[in-house]
């Protein structure tokens, strides 16, 4: 059986989503999420990482092989445009701009804000950095105006790369001047995988567990 | 024909080397490549982004898309362990790890160096950058030891996405804890295919083309 180790508000969020889409059966290991001052291989998983995956003898982290791995093994030909098809490079090229361009810049202004707490010391840099970031998704709004999907017209597994990262860019505030990617985050995470994801990989922590009231 | 836009010195390397490695025709389009301040959108290709790839009517952006794209169409099997196989997870994790792990420290050294030009303002996020490098680079060559390619025993199109990351890397000076990847890196570059990818887009500048002497 797969065997995900997770944690929540982390990539691994994809994986989960992936996994509920398809009904697949798989065992969740989730793990306390360890913030990276200067390593990213200091989690509590089998390659330092999260998420990762562990499929017979194969374990892998990057949620982006991830996904294509089960869906080459396990999706039946769903979630993924096929092999030949028009859509099929256009579903490449989402399913690695979603980590590579669009949460490259995100990934700048979490380092500075959250893992260095330093933000104040480096406004330019944020800004720069929340700039890039804001360029990024303007590319992916002007992909899905008049679309429901990115690919095509239905759901794939893009979708799900680029969902994350968008919750991501939401939380930091980086898509006010995107008018079409609201109401595509809303979509997608109206479908029923990605609320059974959520129930077992909160978004936001538990009332309660933040406060010392 | 496959249509390449490229510039010497950027991802639009690997597209080349997998070109020639396959013995694909395809069209190149040398651009100039323009540092960017704030976007990643301004070069002279139909996306704004280098490298980019036209195939009859698709017209993609991410040179990983690139990679899966051209070896799914023409590969016939060539560079890549065939779906099913024990190393297909391992040749997606690296597929990606090359860009979302591996690149992304680079980038933001690369960033503050090169386009801001202000890492002088900014000694301990360079050394934090390049810390959070080398430890990416640290699973790379832990991966290496004992073995001629990531993947299996035979050159993939993994080692071409990571051979550019590594050019990169070397350039910046982030792989001497690495033992293992110089030599790799010197097996992969030795190649005829990435001999020929040089001559069309050179890594270094032109004799006399940045000299005022």
């Amino acid at each position: 059986m797969l065997k995900l180790y997770a944690a929540p508000r982390t990539r691994a969020v994809r994986i989960v989503w992936l996994l509920e889409e398809l009904g697949l059966p798989y065992q969740l290991e989730v793990v306390d999420f360890l913030p990276t001052t200067s390593s990213f291989f200091i989690q509590n998983t089998p390659t330092g990482k999260l998420p990762t995956l562990e499929d017979g003898a194969a374990v892998i982290c990057e949620s982006g092989a991830m996904v294509e791995h089960i869906l080459e093994r396990y999706g039946n030909g769903r979630l993924a445009p096929p092999d030949g098809s028009p859509d099929r490079p256009y579903y490449l090229q989402w399913l690695h701009y979603a980590e590579s361009t669009a949460f490259a810049p995100l990934g700048v202004v979490i380092w500075l804000t959250v893992y260095r707490q330093d933000a104040a010391d480096h406004p330019a840099l944020v800004e720069d950095a929340r700039q890039r970031a804001a360029t990024a998704f303007s590319f992916v709004n002007d992909a899905l105006e008049g679309r429901a999907y990115l690919v095509g017209d239905a759901f794939t597994a893009a979708d799900i790369m680029m969902g994350f990262t968008l919750l991501a860019a939401r939380t930091l505030g980086v898509l006010d001047a995107c008018p079409a990617l609201p109401a595509y985050l809303e979509r997608i995470c109206a479908r029923p995988a990605f609320g059974r994801a959520l129930e077992k990989l909160p978004m936001d922590p538990p009332t309660g567990a933040t406060g010392s009231s």
